[in-house]
């Protein structure tokens, strides 16, 4: 009964609705802020036969501009104009019926933070720490079971809701610092009240509430302001391809093509390749696009106007709401391309150095640089994406690290992948990683050898890029002998009461595991500072005799970085490197904090990373 | 004895000298043409002491602009410039020292053949035929064994001189033509005087001369005219990158710079994402372009001025003088890749419907299509290469015939190689090639399986771009069991006096070869005059259930073709192709020759490939 009350009370804070008839049941967005730079705004107001009424509102500097009606009797599209000079404060949307019947909604228009459009989006400075909402701490275990939410907690399901939580993140926050991590990505947090499988969060139900089993908008809120107390960033997992076949809307549906192939359900070819190919063929490319991923995740039309002005609405309450620093876009070249180049266009025009990483699990570089912004395609198209997810690289990484060196495989296909960097406008901006919550844990995709784990991380820690690690893999998180997603997601060790191993307080951790947190820690807070890591220019040689060796240099400093995959210590003759090391002497090497002296030979340790600060 | 005072009338044709002294040994190239549009001519003289000499010449419309001196005194480069309207003639060039010594060398400008700056270049309604001079056909025995070349006949060593020449390949054209084919290419044809391991003809020792073995410069001509007369092209396999140690100038070098790391020898990495890699180190870069690739190819500095224009009058000198319709360029990467792009500027600029193609060995479309015509690279590049050999769509085919199908193996390898068309400006003037003299025959690739070389080879000759075939290709010429060189390039059937088989006879042949060369024959006699295969567009469809659907098409014509992998007949529906297939009712199979009377559902042969011509 508490948590009921909880939740009406956010409402009456979201935005203030006077219900004098049953017609108005949601508007959206439920507030906005003035001072935006664009002056426009359409609210979606979903009540029975809302269509019937016609609208009115008096407010010095909002105007309303025109009302949409579409099919469904239900909805009411207004679009208004916020003049630049409009003070906050709240009007009221007033509805009239021809038979004078009156229903108004209060609308607050609220005042921005100081200097949120310029905030700083995540960058190379920062590391990101992905998280599995539901599977990383259960801070409050009062939020696990919730009333009107259709799954219940049940940890021993490994596809279950185990209970994790937004306040279980905020009380790790100084941990993750500790590690030096300066930036959070979490898996959806918003409302996925499905009946099962419901803990991954990509099957929305509320694109304007955060699940209740994760805590509230105001507690995510909250996790925004903690983290930027600490220097941190916060990065919103985001789906306009898709939301959950349990979604409100998917009751009244606004119009005919709200979704795609609906009734009926049709699946996606998942042939990405439909966006560049000059031989494509039309139903191949429909059939692509307009599939759905799977029963429960209906396809969203970005094409119908008034979907598309919803979801970027949306993204940008949530931007100013929460303070976001980033977000990730899920299953990018799903939704429709020319709607996704408007919404990464009109985000960047109100937050220029906003970041955005979109996902385009493709191993082709030239697929993936097709999205980023800058990019010169051949077709003309272009999109403002800032960055997207590095699959290539990340591919590449696993391969080098699992085969054995010969001519082209091992670190050399580390060394050709980079060298693909000539395709992207901003190779410096892409995220790398070596995994994420949807494939094998990179321990086991490296055979669970810790040696390879460590030089797979030095080297995502120290190249181009922005790096971002997996929950549980400072802990040796693994998922040995199968792909299963929920085994991949497993429980956070010392996120739930009780927890035998305790990766906080170091309680049961192995000798293995208490020395990675060590390494990760020492690389993260060392880079945390280090510009030449984060803008520094990358200089590599082709590796030989299973030595891979880079440089990252600027002005001021140069960093040497060394993979040596051999099985034994190996003496590095350094007179190929002379157009970058000629001008040093020595240095120091970071991961074991110990001096070189002559950096002539240096001997590097059997299978492991070395990083060197030359001096 | 008397192939040596051939060897001597050949020379007083191809350039009259009049040794009064003995200091002039050579004038490179040895004539030249009127009426060309770059009114500029070097040519580098050779002979003891010929430094000291002053130049003089005296010539209507034949200027002496400068002349250059270099390290070595025995050589002189003469810059000419030839007005528009000069006349064909000779002259002489006199060579006169401080005391008086005279020599002089009498200088040819021929008239240019008719139309000859307008010829045109192999292209998409080609296929051409690729040639090993040296085991093709052994037209002339009397030039197995030339008085002068080092090496000798030996048709028992699989790495020997075995005897083709071009008499033998004027004998096969009427062969090759029946077949279908409209082009040849020959492996080089220039001398290779070598000690051993010469009949591969990519070690060349005088750019200027055809391996006597091969025949004669005017028997190269001859060939030309052969070919011409039957409506067929020839190209020229040229070798910028080096030559062969052997070559005359190595006892006597122009200057220190004409060879890189001479007189030591260094070898190449071979890494050729050294010219797109925006990390590469120079010191890599340097490895790979300025290293050997053997100790019997010396590695050619095209950075050199004087080199470059050797080169590059030498490419137009052959290409005016024998007539040619193309220029194949080894091992396009690892020459100097702006003189590389000054060469084709040059050589499009003299013949604007000329075509070239270079061989970029790579397996990523995005390094292959860097280096053609138009493409905008990121670092500014340009080169003027109108072709490449498609390497990736080789390998693909490859894989596509060799993997059971899958999710994204099989077809699906094929589909999305080309799907990655759109890195390429112009990709209907690709290379497409199922093999070629330096890998294991296609039908060795393919496990020996006829079926899938037939699949493979219908999808080469009706896909985009213009088709190769490896000589024997359809005799069934395999390599089982190894990548022997020696091996994939046997002698073919029929080209030796006494042969048991004999592919122009049929005598000897299975009935899987005879069959064989009836449906290359069936397939490329269809296609010569099928506009819609030269330049339609091509359409293809997601792989399905182990059928690949493509489509080639223009406003006149609509061609389907059909990849069958499975090994029973298969019903193929067709609504899914109805965006191409919608306004026909009717075809007819090309390679069986059949009516198709109904479009709805059609049964495809297992294992098989249909072309269907839709009415």
């Amino acid at each position: 009964m508490i948590k009921q009350i909880a939740i009406v009370f956010l409402l009456v804070l979201a935005g203030s609705a006077q219900l004098l008839a049953t017609s108005v049941e949601r508007v959206e967005p439920m507030f906005w802020w003035v001072g935006m730079k664009n002056p426009n705004l359409q609210l979606m107001v979903h009540g029975e036969d809302i269509a019937q009424a016609d609208v009115s509102l008096d407010y010095p500097g909002v105007s309303l501009e025109s009302v949409s009606r579409v099919k469904n009797p239900n909805y009411l599209f207004i679009n208004l104009k916020i003049d630049e000079e409009t003070r906050p404060g709240t009007f009221d949307l007033t509805f009239t019926t021809g038979r004078k019947k009156t229903t108004s909604y209060t609308y607050e228009l609220r005042d921005r933070e100081a200097n949120s459009a310029n905030r700083m989006g995540f960058n190379s400075s920062d590391v990101i720490y992905l998280i599995t909402p539901d599977r990383f701490v259960n801070g409050n275990p009062d939020n696990d079971a919730v009333e009107g939410m259709k799954e219940l907690p049940n940890r021993a399901d490994k596809d279950g809701r185990h209970g994790g939580d937004i306040r279980g993140i905020i009380n790790s926050l100084d941990y993750l610092q500790g590690l030096g991590f300066t930036a959070v990505w979490l898996n959806p947090v918003l409302e996925n009240n499905m009946t099962q499988v419901s803990y991954h969060g990509y099957s929305t139900t509320d694109f304007y509430k955060v699940d209740p089993r994760y805590g509230s908008n105001e507690e995510y809120l909250e996790l925004s302001k903690e983290l930027k107390k600490r220097g941190m960033k916060l990065i919103m997992d985001m789906i306009f391809n898709h939301c959950g076949s349990e979604h409100w809307w998917m009751d009244d549906m606004p119009m005919d093509d709200w979704i795609h192939h609906y009734p009926e359900y049709k699946i996606t070819t998942h042939r990405r390749t439909v966006h560049q190919d000059p031989h494509v063929s039309e139903a191949d490319r429909k059939a692509m696009l307009n599939g759905w991923f799977v029963p429960t995740m209906p396809d969203l039309n970005q094409k119908n106007p008034f979907m598309a002005t919803y979801l970027i609405q949306n993204s940008i309450w949530w931007i100013e709401y929460v303070g976001l620093e980033g977000i990730r876009q899920d299953t990018w070249p799903y939704p429709d391309k020319h709607m996704m180049a408007d919404w990464t266009e009109q985000v960047l025009e109100e937050y220029p150095n906003f970041n955005i990483v979109g996902e385009e699990w493709s191993m082709n570089p030239a697929i993936v640089s097709y999205w980023q912004k800058g990019k010169q395609n051949s077709d003309g198209y272009h999109c403002s994406l800032p960055s997207l997810m590095d699959f290539p690289v990340q591919n590449a990484t696993s391969r080098a690290m699992q085969h054995e060196e010969s001519w082209d495989k091992g670190l050399q296909e580390l060394y050709e992948a980079l060298s693909n960097d000539f395709l992207y406008p901003d190779a410096d901006n892409l995220v790398v990683f070596p995994d994420n919550h949807d494939m094998s844990r990179f321990y086991t995709q490296v055979g669970e050898d810790v040696d390879k784990l460590k030089m797979g991380l030095a080297f995502f820690l120290t190249t181009r890029g922005i790096p971002q690690i997996f929950y549980g893999t400072e802990v040796l998180m693994s998922n040995p002998g199968t792909e299963d997603h929920g085994i991949i997601r497993s429980d956070f060790p010392g996120g739930w009461d009780g927890d035998a191993v305790n990766a906080f307080t170091g309680e049961g951790l192995s000798d293995a595991q208490k020395d990675l947190q060590n390494y990760i820690g020492t690389i993260q807070n060392w880079r945390k500072n280090k510009e030449v890591i984060h803008t520094g220019k990358l200089m590599h040689f082709v590796p030989e005799n299973g030595l891979y060796v880079y440089f990252r240099y600027n002005d001021d400093e140069t960093v040497m970085v060394v993979l040596n995959k051999n099985k034994t210590d190996s003496q590095l003759e350094t007179a190929r490197f002379e157009e970058l090391i000629g001008k040093f002497s020595r240095g120091t090497e970071i991961i074991r904090s110990k001096p070189i002296n002559d950096l002539s030979t240096i001997t590097v340790p059997a299978k492991a990373a070395m990083i060197i600060e030359l001096k």
